[in-house]
């Protein structure tokens, strides 16, 4: 079975710079894949993007050297089982928030004996090769996003959590469950020192740690604070960013911010 | 944030009539957009209409002045919210029988502190605007499916349950739970009556009452009745109707019914 | 091989109701086939329809009494071939204005020796059956647009072409060609006449005369001006007019017609 | 309404060989209703397949002598009813293993007062009829699937049931619940004796009995065995097969194995 | 009819900053459309975009402020119409070499009698308005791709064709024609002094003058040369490169360039 | 950037083995891209697959290790560009009958000065690598098909034309223009020894030989006969076989031939 090379990285402690798909296309997750990320997750929680279109995505990722990731829209028996049956090669799966819930989530990961996943590997045997069955429970990651103050009071256990590979935190979300407004990297000291705890307390139980960020520059100080893998701002966010700027550059202004509508 | 215009027309005490769609076409949800009415439902429950699909008839809906609404297969957090991020204005919850279920549904409706919804408006930000999160909550609407005998019973404590904007008449499995053959007017004299407490329980709890409807005339008595929100029949149906009576039209005969198959 | 039974409705003197799709869904497809047409006609050219979406068209018509046609947007050997391919079973192709474009039309409906049809059936034998090679050429019907004045002038040498099984007749682009306004049913006199023409000229030479009308009841008028085939509106219209209908039984009012746009 | 033909064949004693698709393509789900099945499966649980792509796949059955079932990917509510109001004419749900689960995933396929089926049935109507209504409790399947140790240990109950019309065996996650490598037809003694008092036990409930097979001679010998409904395969390892052998024909070799990849 | 706005910047001496789509998405589309660029073009072709593809993202595109063109694969009747159908409001043609294609090419652009465009607006009634018709000659733009060696001797006559409103320069094809290396900037004198000529020439004839670069810099540079529009990249360039900064941000590293292949 | 495995296979007198898809099915291109085949062909003219759907299944090939390839529907100058853009390393053209077709179409596989193909190459970047333009010319195959009277009587001097890397024989196509019936493995001495020859006249010319085969059977006496590409059927043809004889083998008859409708 081909090597998760997320997992050597892990254990090399080289950081993993993970892409971020939001956009319903093959084509630009090839390009996302060939642009030097180590991995790059399909996003069906926020992402425009059903069952049908992730697995035209996970195919395009099938030929780039990025480990293909997914995110479900929730921690649901059937779409986690799906969307490894199609490729993926782990699972981020949003609002985790106890052990009992890491615990369900890792067994979706997982063959019997020690999960509950179904078999019929499909699109793992072509990606992953015909001995896939063999290693799946070893290749696979389960990543479980930490995004609610309970998640957090629960985290040593959830990271302790067999099967759980480790994990991912939702910022905005958590941001929200503490009382504070959506931010990346909030400045609120409470949330800071929250998510600088998360990566030490993976750190410490010798799991992943990985948050989402706004920016590659947001990203390389969430590596300096801890975490193992970064995800540097989706798709869309890096097209529109990327487009405001070129437009700015042609007309010699600055780079404008999304107007807001007339309606407040 | 771009204003939900129904909530205005609600407040005007001004009717609203909604289109729905069953058809998995962006041309055809666009070309419903056009016609006039106040708001289009994509029905993601009994239509012919998966996620991908219905993202795209989101997008359609953007560039009409009717407001775009969706309804989900069942009352499931990721789905609500998925629909949400997908830029729909309002949630029509299928099967809404208690006011645990109420409440669970308007949370998936609304960001935390109101609700449990998850951070990443994706279209809403583009059709809402920038400032989609600061408004989001206030100009969502959650509606209520009513159709069961349970929900009747319940019904008002589901209009006064917090975040619920409204209910939703369902007709047809309204029947089915009264042990009547489906039907969106049936002439059962319970039935009639218990549809038309349901619009005086929501004129009392000064929330919108919607209900599906077989036909515009349906609707206009509807409206009488005190329903704020009518659909005059699916796309589907109103595209095999003008159908039939264009053939019959063209060979001078009255307009056929669909036949029945040979089986019985 | 499924006989196409507009042969045979031809023969008899029937009249041909034939419907026609500019709605890219199979959905609406599968619809519009069982409300009673005796043809469906998926529109590449005018239609929002590509060669993916109109597979899937010609799929969903093949469970219906319906026969199966295609108008092509050019006269292109390739995209005649490829839907005959996937199951037409007859090509309605735009301004055909000489016999040569005729013949070379004709020629691209029929396998050698007749014409130059390349091998390679595909869905036809599905939906044909295993003997669909040795009979196509007779059950495949190609249609020629008439909508040009060049096109007027040659008709009868345009319907004495072998391999040729009629015409059609575009009456919007003809009114254009005679410099008139388009309209389906034009009332200038030239036009009016010139179209009357076109039917008894086909009714000489034994083949059909089909034409595109606005409504059910211009194609009941069309059936008595000696028209065989007549389509009473595509799909996107019916739908259209069926959904302002239907909104203003609702609001008590008129049918709106389209607001036109402030720019002018 | 279109008569369910399994049915006939159950009572007739007639043995049914059902098709499976993994495939998400509408051509190769018609291509496989026309080679003989008697009911062909559209697989949303192991296939990679969302809905948008089943109900053109269902579309596509539609115009073929086989009966379109499903799979879904759980016993979920809103899935099992999408799938029979876009034409399945049964449904076969995995991981079934009490009583109360087969209840509850009886009742999804049913109307009331016998089920909690939701009334809205779409296509059901063009495939199944007019009055597909009044006998779609009749003619719909409900196959639950028997896959686990405490499914094997329930399966009387789960066969006396009401509303369950039979069981369907998955050796796969058979094998696995009981700790044995998965294989379609185990050597081993306990799984094989255990899938053998199944067939039995669906014969002596008057009940179907299907199981999924790798081959048709496998299917042969399940059906000596005493089962109703054998499936010979995937489409997706039909075709592998398939051009694995035409690879070594052409070669002059004998047919290759999947190589396994070097990473283990 | 909504006006197109282009029409009025060019009046105005202000530039038109232009977005280029080569992803075959709707939702990437929508997201261009939102960022402040004048207009935005679908390419189909050398973007990965079929029709089926393109019609959803001139549906995307409506809903944004971005007038919606689209760059046909050539110089073709049907396809031409097609897109304006599906609403396009401005046509960039490859490949004009000649004063003859370029008649023909505006031709495909006007209804008759001004040129030979089919009546069936379809879409361009939804986004443009119900008097589409006496309107469209006006407001849709023909802009003419100049880059050949053959077309630069011919822009004077192209420039003063008829129905043409500018010219679009393809500065790569136009290196590969003057037997140069391709590149957007080109520092060859000649092709350099070529497309400065080609600027002026359009200014001296009235019309536009658009051009490819590959960057919002070089953009700025090609106003200042005397383009009245620029492209500056397409979305798979800025979403590649954007990707590859964020990476290199990430990992304290300089950007990486695209690895070449071991082939060679 | 990436070699074309084909040449050298080609130069080591190695043969090669075709796969040919006609089910529009990135997952089914991709299956068959694992099994062992050399090449793989998309088939744009009787296969059921538009470009939307041709671009899906390149990229799924891509991470296969056979060599893309496509065939067009016409010798379309836009056509054959797209698929290269697309990432096809080879282009099958039909209908080339005499060395002006031949030179056409080797110059749309070709950049200037060799040839006419437009600067573009987006996907070719992705699959070939970022020095694609350098090598391009090189690496990509046009196969010119040989398929009418005419096309043999050029064979010698298609076969010398420049940039024309060898021939495919479409038998079924050329048996129609002798007067035969269609037949991959025709027993017709005059189109056998015609076939025969095409082969030997590839051989003489140095140059690529390649035919369609109904099975791997006759593939291999293809091969004996000279020819150095063999295709052994499609993939609809082999899944409809496999599932014959699936169906056969379970039922314990002899598989059955599609059976011929009742209209003849």
């Amino acid at each position: 079975m081909r090597r998760n090379t997320l997992r050597q990285r892990l254990a090399d402690g080289a950081p993993i710079v993970n892409g971020w798909l939001a956009i319903a296309s093959a084509y630009s997750a090839e390009l996302m894949g060939h642009q030097g990320f180590d991995s790059v997750t399909v996003d069906l929680q926020h992402g425009m993007i059903g069952f049908d279109a992730a697995v035209a995505m996970l195919q395009a990722l099938s030929s780039t050297p990025a480990v293909p990731l997914a995110r479900v829209s929730r921690c649901d028996y059937a779409l986690v089982m799906q969307l490894l049956d199609a490729g993926a090669y782990g699972i981020i799966c949003p609002m985790i928030s106890t052990p009992r819930e890491a615990r369900e989530f890792a067994s979706f990961c997982r063959y019997p004996p020690a999960g509950q996943r179904s078999f019929g590997p499909a699109r793992g045997l072509l990606y992953g090769g015909a001995d896939y069955f063999a290693h799946a429970d070893t290749e696979v990651l389960a990543l479980a996003m930490i995004e609610t103050r309970e998640a957090v009071a629960n985290a040593a256990a959830i990271l302790a959590t067999e099967g759980v590979d480790g994990i991912y935190v939702g910022p905005n979300d958590l941001c929200l469950s503490f009382g504070r407004a959506p931010a990346p990297e909030s400045a609120d000291p409470e949330v800071a020192r929250v998510i600088g705890d998360l990566a030490a307390a993976a750190g410490r139980a010798g799991k992943m740690a990985g948050i989402f960020c706004s920016s590659g520059e947001a990203a390389r100080d969430r590596l300096a604070e801890g975490f193992h893998m970064v995800t540097p701002g989706n798709d869309a966010a890096l097209l529109a960013r990327a487009g405001r700027a070129a437009i700015a550059a042609a007309r010699g202004t600055a780079p404008g911010a999304p107007a807001s509508r007339s309606g407040y």
